[in-house]
């Protein structure tokens, strides 16, 4: 039975979600890590297999999906995005917490295959803010940006599904939002049952 | 339909809970308070009716209690104490998360009453250090040491029936435990579509 708690955070593009979890795993926390991707797509300058994605090529990638070995995998823009279920299994066993962080549709097919998950997803303050995050380089023309918009309101729409909304408006605070959600968890009584169990059993003497 | 959560904290005599609540309270949140029971206890010196208690007669009580004005009450070595049910619901309908200091059958008796609630309970590191703890000042007898241990290790034998568990060794550290678990029960999908609720809807435009 899994000790650590999975969670995913989803978010539109914008909403700062890579800055934050990156903000998270900074704090050294030793039971809390992010999961790495299996991806098809090239490694771009400054990558390293195993640290931004593990790359693999398409034959690879299949061969893995056909043996079942992705939680949960997506297509986008052409390349293959996967899961790897048993690094996340084996994390969680050792009493991990781990974190995903994938789109909606990913969150929705974890949820069918483990639980509990616990699903995070991070918003924008508001629209108009998130127009200026995603124009703010200003190298790009209308029709990229408004295609930007189009899929950050869809992704949008599937807040609905997520058991926490963390709302990032100022980054220090959404950022101690995540860490109260996973201290939280940790003190759920089952989480300490399986992580002070000797402790608590005691106390029973 | 209620607002702000509901929270019952229990704690065995020693385990530091008063202090715990207190602390929270001086961070001066806004949106959370603590509920004062009625009593029929006498005052003692330093009290204040309406601060630590709602000082009310044997007959004021029963008749409250009579007319269901009680979510909660007990007798305690001769004197009643209660909860009450509407200031309770007031606070919750006006979006304040309530915390209810109550032992573990206040706790069971609140569930039945009002859902959600999320129950917490709070723990020694260990039986050794409650002893210590609960002799620190060094005035009482053996027997009556022996008698309050007696009451906290029945108390402590009901940390099985609460939804989350803090263990109180470094006081900082119980006192951000409980500082997370309401900060993230703020953040469930529910509470911020009633919290947040315009600015939410705004983000489906």
């Amino acid at each position: 039975m899994a000790r650590g708690t999975l969670y995913t955070i989803s978010a539109p593009s914008g909403a700062g979600k890579t800055s934050l979890v990156n903000a998270l795993l900074a704090d050294g926390d030793n039971a809390l890590c992010v999961s790495i991707s299996h991806t098809t797509r090239t490694m771009r300058p400054g990558e390293q297999n195993g640290v931004n994605y593990h790359f693999v090529s398409r034959e690879q990638f299949q061969s893995m999906r056909n043996a079942g070995d992705f939680l949960e995998s997506a297509e986008v823009f052409g390349n293959l995005y996967g899961t790897s279920r048993i690094w996340v299994q084996e994390q969680l066993d050792q009493g991990m917490d781990v974190i995903l962080e994938i789109d909606w549709q990913g969150a929705e097919q974890v949820r069918k295959l483990i639980k509990p998950v616990k699903s995070i997803f991070i918003l924008p303050p508001s629209l108009p803010t998130l127009q200026e995050r995603l124009t703010g380089r200003g190298q790009d023309d209308e029709a990229t940006i408004s295609g930007r918009m189009q899929l950050a309101k869809n992704e949008i729409s599937h807040y609905g599904e997520a058991d926490y909304l963390v709302i990032n408006d100022q980054f220090d605070s959404a950022l101690d939002d995540l860490r109260a959600i996973i201290r939280a968890a940790r003190l759920e009584r089952e989480q300490q049952l399986r992580n002070n169990g000797a402790l608590l059993q005691d106390l029973l003497a």
